[in-house]
């Protein structure tokens, strides 16, 4: 991962303390802890949701784990906001429509699209948090990484999509284009939050001093995107 | 809380591995712990689909947190299940259709509704967890009474349901109602689990060498209404 400028450079090297002293930073990690909490939150709604699709209790159970696993993400986002001072409340909810709408526009009709969107936006809310963390000061990057640590069940998820396209190939080519709604409507949603969000912007392309970068914000979804695409390969779906 | 015969005495001093010596006090268990697992997993559901309702971002964080700990009740009661040698899913199946009807028949209408259904099961559940635990083998009795001692949510529902009772008086005469009908509910269920297992019935009653006795185990459902009542007055609720 690269910090494309010297400024993020020199926050990556500080702790929370010395890195909040600069108000601009300190905006910017609250924007992004209230971003993530609140993503975490809705993700488990959702995941809990879709484990009602579960065709067998083992299957329902796993989704149940996913699901208590984002809740546990959100209580630690959750508190750290509360331990910088910060309203949790008030950080998730400029967050809300952006992920609400996301959820909205991708509803699983059966269990298997429950299954890829949740390998995908676990996929994706990784890769994510990976390039965040890069650009954050000692203590967020820990928290952050600590985060994205234990969201290990994606292995359960491709192999239950892997085994239901050998059994019908044909269901690849659906779960393809839905992997491919879920990636743009991602996407979209991420690019309202990047125009409605300065600071929050900002930090994301390299440090609050050194300005606006649209075009890097653009690199950042760019790898992202490509990324995604090897794993819907890799997984049997043409991305 | 008595041990009504002779014979219950016995079991809850002896160990798991000494008690499932008798093969109708381990069927007896392996089906009350599959019931518990499943009455966990469906309250995890209900809850995380509840949370849904929720009037504020905190609201839901809390019934979400309630959410997250039955499934990690769940999780002890399953992996106890396959510790002991039982296949959990095939203990937890034969209750899924009185569980899944109760929930059915007790879909809250709004978030009220839905917070005093959380402390009323809630409840229920602790105080049928007591009364078993009082029958069980020293392993297993350790076991329920640790998946009952977390559930400590409740005052988050009776604070919220107070506030809004005192708001608007009118609501209370709504949710006494509301509670009666849960109640009756759990109860209807509770009395078609009886009638289909009989090792698990007649260890509730006191023992399995006791014998089934229907007195008993209505003696045992008129306590835990006689509790629900006295917890109804104190919400300010008649029931």
């Amino acid at each position: 991962m690269d910090t494309p400028q010297e400024n993020a450079d020199s926050i990556t090297s500080l702790d929370w303390e010395k890195a909040a002293a600069d108000p601009q930073y300190r905006a910017a990690v609250v924007d992004l802890l209230g971003a993530l909490a609140y993503g975490e939150l809705a993700a488990f709604e959702r995941l809990a949701e879709d484990a009602k699709l579960a065709p067998t209790l083992d299957d329902k159970a796993a989704l149940a784990a996913m699901a208590s696993a984002e809740f546990h993400h959100f209580a630690q986002l959750r508190d750290r906001l509360a331990a910088v001072g910060a309203e949790p409340t008030e950080a998730m909810q400029p967050f809300a429509a952006a992920l609400e709408e996301f959820h909205r526009q991708t509803a699983p009709s059966d269990w298997l699209e429950g299954l890829v969107k949740a390998y995908v936006g676990d996929a994706i809310a990784s890769d994510f948090y990976r390039e965040v963390a890069a650009r954050l000061d000692t203590d967020t990057r820990a928290l952050v990484l600590a985060v994205l640590d234990d969201t290990g069940h994606a292995s359960f998820a491709v192999e239950k999509v892997r085994a239901a396209i050998e059994a019908e190939p044909r269901v690849g080519g659906r779960l393809a284009l839905w992997a491919r709604r879920l990636m743009g409507e991602a996407l979209s949603q991420a690019q309202r939050v990047v125009a409605d969000r300065d600071a929050l912007s900002t930090m994301l392309v390299g440090g609050v001093a050194g300005g606006f970068d649209l075009a890097e914000v653009g690199r950042m979804f760019t790898r992202i995107t490509e990324a995604h695409t090897k794993r819907m390969a890799a997984l049997g779906l043409a991305a």
